[in-house]
């Protein structure tokens, strides 16, 4: 038997929702941590408690929620992506360079969107999440990313 | 630094949902693209601004946003799926044939879920990117997807 | 072509959300189905239609949809999980000992959030799926997962 417990569930109304588009500049391949800019736009939205919903407009781009404290993390992450889909493969698509169909291989193993619970104002992260934009290209790129949030308002 | 741009947010009610059910009968493994059907469902529902979630009620078959341009990265994301999930591993789950543990791997490994946002009444897709469903297992199968859209509807 | 069949949309009002939190005690690593879980809170909060999200607030546990009849599958996933992140392989981020980067590997492959949809008070699963969580680490945890529902409430 699991031990689990459970709060009383809380009800309210859902009111509206709100939307924006963030470009996010990367310069390569790597981490780029987007959730200051994601609590930013809740702030000026007056967003209080719902969902909040990140979606990437790309196919060699995705996202991923990970440890935002050591980052020794993001640098072993990316030697697993390189690992579980290498470089040098020999893979058949291969127009866009050798970096282009691995960065698709990644962007299928992480995520292309996220949706996570919001309360009284504030991103329902764990003490050691942060919300990236993972660039999968070795080049830099202009990524744009989707942020709507749907549920209730400050007073 | 990282450099991003936001644009401001904007604020609409949330008025409805509206629900589907769309069978997919496959034709065996491979990349099935529905991002027609659910624009059409979408059109049908009269759904403007908002999200659509779109859920594979699987466990051998997933969905995944990718490239729908050049057949050849479906063909390559398949070879990396049968490399990260491979069909003679030795897998203990074996009585409903040899490639259906694999599908259960690279069902994990790849999206049952995917939140899309709706622009006035567009899906806000990439240039490059097309919903698939991905039958994982060797033989066609009748698959079941959920399609919901919650959001504020055309005038 | 494919050959696909679309249900009639049903349109429906979104009236309400409600949250909760959910504690589990893990025994270590595996797989801990919260389905029936789940289940309870839609019923407590009087959920009829919409979405159902869940999401795990850790970068070294996750959750997955998976098959919840033979346990041989979730054995075999677990084994996959070893071999796609194998616990010797020489991570540089290892000061929470070796079980710890290979865990946060295997949240990244799987899923932090997952967002179902729920009809007639019902999760829309199919007949062989189960919401789990995976605890990648080796020893016993408390984890967090918030739930929120979105659509409309029972009469």
């Amino acid at each position: 038997m699991t031990h689990m417990r459970r709060a009383p569930a809380r009800r309210q109304p859902v009111t509206f929702q709100a939307l924006t588009h963030l470009e996010v500049n990367t310069s390569g391949r790597g981490f780029f941590e987007i959730t200051a800019e994601v609590a930013a736009f809740l702030a000026e939205a007056g967003a209080a408690t719902g969902t909040l919903t990140a979606f990437c407009r790309h196919t060699s781009a995705s996202l991923t929620i990970q440890e935002n404290a050591d980052p020794d993390v993001r640098a072993d992450l990316i030697t697993a992506l390189e690992t579980l889909a290498p470089t040098g493969f020999g893979w058949v698509h291969d127009l866009e360079g050798p970096d282009d169909m691995p960065a698709h291989v990644r962007t299928m193993l992480t995520d292309v969107t996220v949706t996570i619970p919001v309360e009284d104002g504030r991103l329902g992260l764990g003490a050691w999440q942060g919300l990236y934009l993972i660039e999968h290209r070795t080049k830099p790129h202009r990524r744009e990313i989707r942020l709507i949030f749907t549920g209730t308002g400050v007073e």
